[in-house]
Parts: C-alpha cells; structure tokens; sequence
C-alpha cells in the first residue's frame, strides 16, 4: 500500500505547523497551575514568556548581603523569564502601582529561546510576604496582556510596543520614565528596523526620549533598537502606533507576516 | 491500510531534512524584492543573513543627537541583520569605497538565530540621501558573496574566513586595517578552533596580528576567537587560506562536514 | 488508500521526538574518535557539550603575546564548547590536579546552542606539549560525568549542580574556591529559579557563599542565577543537594519534568 503524495504532503506540513510552534517557542501551553502542586510554599505560578513566579518569606540574611538588599525587605518577590523584558517591566510597574513593594533588580539575561531579544529576572522587596506574592501574582496576571504588541513574524523578527499613560516606580527607576506621566516603549528587531521605527515615532508627535538602546548599548547585546519616550499621553500614544506602524509595513520583507503574540492592547 | 515502515522513514527523513533547514536559519528564502511593495520610502531591500536595508532621508534631530551624530549627516543608511558580522563589515567597507558616506556605527548583536556568533547594525551617515541609499544597495549587493568563506556544519559549527586586498576607511575604522593595505579575518567557532586556526594562519606566513578578539574580549560573548591580519597581501591571503585549511580538517570531528553559506571566493 | 489518522499521529508524534532531541543539541551524536583521522596533531578529541579539546605543541610568539601568556608555556592545551561551562570548569580543575599546567584561561561565550547558558573556552599552558595534551585529555574524560547533575526539561530551564571535596588551582582561580577545600555550585535558570535555590541551599547547611553570578553580574549575560559555596565538605554536598531538590519539584511547572544530562553525581 502506498502512501498518496498528497496525504505525505499534508503529514509534512503538519508536523512542520508543530516544529514552527515549538522553535518559536511562544506558544508553550502555560500548564494549568490550578493544579500544578509542587508542594513548595516558594511557588506562586507561571505565565506567558516561560515566566514563573517565586516567592521567599524570609530571605536568606547573607544572600541577602550578597544582593545588597536593604534589610528591611524580608520577604522577596521573583520574576524569573526566558522570553521577554518590555512586557515584564510594564507587568512589574502595575504591581508596584497595586502592592506594598519596591522594584529592587530588574535585570536582562540575553535569552529569548533562540530569538533575539531579552528574559527576565525581577526581585520585589517587601516587609511581609503577602506583599511580596501580592506583587508577584499581579506581575504573573497582567503578563497575559503585555505581549498584546509583540508582533513577531516566522523568522523571529519583530517589533515591540509599550504604552501607560501614568508610569509608576518600577519604570521610573530602570527606564527612566518620570513619575505619573506617560510613558512608551517603541523596540525594533532587528536593531536597524528600530532605528527607523524610533525616527518615525518621534516625528509623528511632540515627544522627548528619555532613554535609548541598542546592541552595543544599554542591552545586554540584544539584536534590538528602541527608544523610551515620554510627555502628554496622547502623543505618546500616537508616536508609539506611528513606530508599530512603520515596523507592520517593514517586516514582511524578512520573513512573513507578523503576528500579535496576545491581543493588541495599543489602540 | 498500513503505512509501510520504509514510507514512514521516508516520511521522517524528509521532514527531517525540513526542520535542519529552519534550523540552521541560513537557507530562509530571500522575498522576491522586485515585488515586495511595503509603500515606505525608507525600505531599500533585504539580502543574505536575514538583512534588511533601509534609509532615512532627513533623519529627527533629537534623535541624531541621542546617537552622538554629525549633524551634517542629515541621511542615514542602516543595515539590520540577524546573521552575520564579517561579511557585514567586509560589503559596508565596499559601500564606503564607492559612495559619499561614511561608517557611523557597527554594532555587533549576539544573534545569528540560536547558533553562537553575532549580528550587525550598521549606520551609514551621508549628506545626501541618494549616497546613503547607494551605500545600502552596495552593502545589499555585496552579501551575496561575503557569506562565501563561512564554511559551518550541521551542528552550527563553522569558520568564517574574509580577505580584501586593499582596506578602506569601515574596516579601518572598526577592526584596526590600516588604510588601503590587505587585510584578512580568520575566525572559528567554537572559539577553541579559532585559537588553533590563528596559530596555524600567523605561522604560514609574514603576517601582523592588529586585532583579535574572543568570548571575553571583544565580541558581544559570541563563541568565537578570531585574529584581523595585515602585511602584503600575498601573505595575508597564504594565512587566511591556511586557517581555513586547519578549520576544514578539524569541524568534521564536531557535527559533520562544513559547507560554505555561499560560494567560497578566496581563491 | 489511506492513511490512518492513528498512523498519521504516530508518524508526528515520531518525528517530533527527533525535533525535541535536535533542539535539545545535547544529544547530538559524539563521534567514534578511536576512527576520526584528520591528519592534525593538534586534535586531541571531542567530548560532550560539543566540546573539541586541542593542543598547540609551540604556540607562535606574537599570537602568545596578543594573549597575555608567559613566555614561558610554549605549549597550550584548548578546550573548546558550545554547551557548559560548570562542568568544563570541574573537569578542568581534575587536569590541573593531575598534570603539569596551569588554567590559563577560562572565558564563558553566551551560547548552549540556543539555550539560556554559556560555553566554554579554556587555555591550560604547559611547558611541554606532553603535558598541554594530558590536561586536554583529562578534561575530556571528566566532562563523561560532570553534566551529571545538570537537569534539563523539554522548554530547555536547568538546574546545574557542582561538588568538590577538595577544589583545586582552576576554580579556586576563576571561581574563589579556597584550595584544598569543599566548593560547591548551585544555578538555576531562569535566573529566578536559582535565587529560590540558593537560598534554600544556605538554609540547609552551614555554608559560605564565595561568589554569585546572575545576568547583569559574573555571567555573559546567561539566564542563570547561581552561587558558589564553600565549607566542610558534609555541609557544602548538603546544601548543594537541598538546592536541587527545590529545583527539581519547581522546574516541572515550566515545560516538564527534568532530566538529568548523564547521570547524577552527588549523593
């Protein structure tokens, strides 16, 4: 008995769909962590971007040293992330906004499974440890929609938009946002498609910078170029969609077309 | 009806053959440029190496002073590329031989897609937007053979061998070749090869080591030792073509045989 | 005729266990050396972690130089890896107890094929090539066991765990372990995994933490958190085992259960 060219045909596109999947590593299934027991008081949860939440009530006096951690934080919330950084310092901001914590480490591995941009680890401090699984369970909660504007294409190339109208002290203190005002994130990869997103961007509407980076600069050698922008909340909003515009119409020329890895959330 | 065991090993062996090409990221078709319309004017085209190649006309000033930029660079050519630092350096030093611009940036990204060397953002500032263009489609033009002495393995283990024998002013710049004399790159991956491929190259031949570089020293942490060359150019071409020779014999041992990217053009 | 669903299923299922395994990398098969020829004293062998080890019997003048090395070792042993850099690190401390060398070198490449960690490139120096070869050989036997306790799951997140009774000349070197001592090494990745694990480790045992690294400190930018112990011997294998527990019933919930890249090591 022969196998029809056609159905081999339909096998290999199949098990390529699977093979696409798994190399682009985003669409991991979250395992369902209503019943995920460990049996660990440390674990809170996991979420998009191979994210798990952790949490120590009474940290370690001489780890604690070693990270140069006020004493005063005896319990520890942590973030730690293979893939991303954009949507987990937006993620960690709405938790510092929500929680009795301060933003201690917010520190980019060059990871991303193979693609070409950042993970994560995130330290929250707090005094009491409810504070600190408060901060870590509203990180994990608001991960499932701050990659809404990941737009990634098959070969892995994308663009990244951030977007608040009012920044709390988490992005404040590594990404130079001023306090309570608007605050954008335009991310080009790779880094030349950036650079044209953020001359775009800052044409679009009467914005300032307030940060830049790129491989060589302020990133941890990511193939990325953005730029960190602030002032009044609708140009900001404006200057972010001109970037996401210019980086929708440019990446199909590499790799096809790019896709949301969530729900756009920038409108 | 029975799938027959042999079709079904067919049936893996094709797929197989799929997934080592995704993988090796290298063999992604190259969109068809003659059709792709995007209706920017920044977008020039996009070459080996998952390059794209771009240009701003009148570049934001705020921006241009953020990248500490002449201000009488009112255009710039970029090149963004996921793979790829040499041939990079090698056809951007092309394109500032045949146009009014000059090499602002090269950045070097830890990228190549998974496997262990770098990618490129290169900026060209020129005065006039037809130079910059012209130095994108130079550069675009050139990586269809600068790719031709990476010589890499199923495994992602490769050699990366460049030779000009007449530098000019991107590779003066940027990896020490003294202007208008023959310059050569040996590289290897992992870097322990590259150590031995170097002290093969340096003892074929009258040659003057004028930069190297290693995971730790260098480079953005690529696995890669790599030594720059210079001396008259029969010399330096006799070492490039021995450390090649050493790397062809050796990567066999570590996944199988190398074969070159493009075609090979040092000869 | 047709093929079954269940036989299509089982076909997919087939081939994605032979994706899984090429991207995992580490099952990439060693190659017979006992029958690999190429003609090159300077080969010594290959061995896991893609690792090829390399001996330069009088290495060039200049290239010695450029490195920093004391004119005095004429010859070099290489270890070269795209995978590890804990278990490169032990093997190599066991060659500098038994041969006469000296760790030169001991550079961390961000790469693991892919993954979150680093590689390895490692320069012993010895006055004769004798014994440059003896400590490459000796490495490459070690590195048959010192993967042991590195336990990995399908998405790829770690645990690695190290233990000596008595560390020699290189980690006390690169990595601040008192000679003649127990030293102990305990990561986690991603990063936040390994600061629940560390603090878990220091809990458990009465130990002194020489060093720590994470992704914007001691590491090339790797997803790793991880510390370096040392104390009596009994407390430092207690803790390092403690650490391990904590990650092997915290990895499960991020991509499956881990496991071990040989066979485990430390009881």
């Amino acid at each position: 008995m022969e196998v029809d060219i056609v159905q081999e045909e339909q096998i290999i596109k199949r098990v390529m769909d699977e093979v696409q999947k798994k190399m682009q590593g985003n669409d991991a299934p979250v395992p369902d962590l209503s019943t995920f027991k460990c049996g660990m008081t440390e674990f809170v949860g996991t979420a998009f971007g191979d994210t798990i939440g952790l949490v120590i009530a009474n940290v370690d006096d001489v780890l604690r040293e070693r990270l140069g951690i006020d004493p005063k934080f005896r319990s520890l919330g942590i973030i730690g992330s293979r893939t991303g950084a954009g949507p987990q310092i937006m993620a960690a901001d709405e938790a510092v906004k929500a929680s009795n914590t301060e933003l201690l480490k917010f520190e980019l591995p060059r990871d991303t499974k193979g693609h070409a941009g950042h993970g994560t680890l995130a330290i929250f401090g707090a005094e009491e440890v409810s504070d600190a699984r408060r901060a870590v369970e509203i990180t994990l909660n608001a991960l499932s929609w701050t990659f809404g504007d990941i737009h990634m294409n098959d070969a892995g190339n994308f663009c990244e938009l951030q977007y608040t109208a009012r920044a709390s002290y988490a992005l404040n203190k590594f990404f130079c946002a001023p306090l309570g005002k608007a605050w954008g994130l335009i991310v080009g990869c790779p880094a030349g498609l950036g650079v044209v997103m953020a001359d775009t961007a800052v044409k679009a509407a009467n914005v300032e910078i307030v940060m830049h980076a790129s491989p060589a600069y302020n990133t941890s050698h990511s193939n990325e170029f953005m730029i960190m922008i602030t002032g009044d909340s609708g140009a900001v909003k404006q200057a972010v969609i001109a970037g996401r515009e210019t980086a929708l119409k440019l990446l199909p020329a590499l790799g096809g077309i790019p896709k949301s890895l969530q729900t756009p959330y920038i409108r």
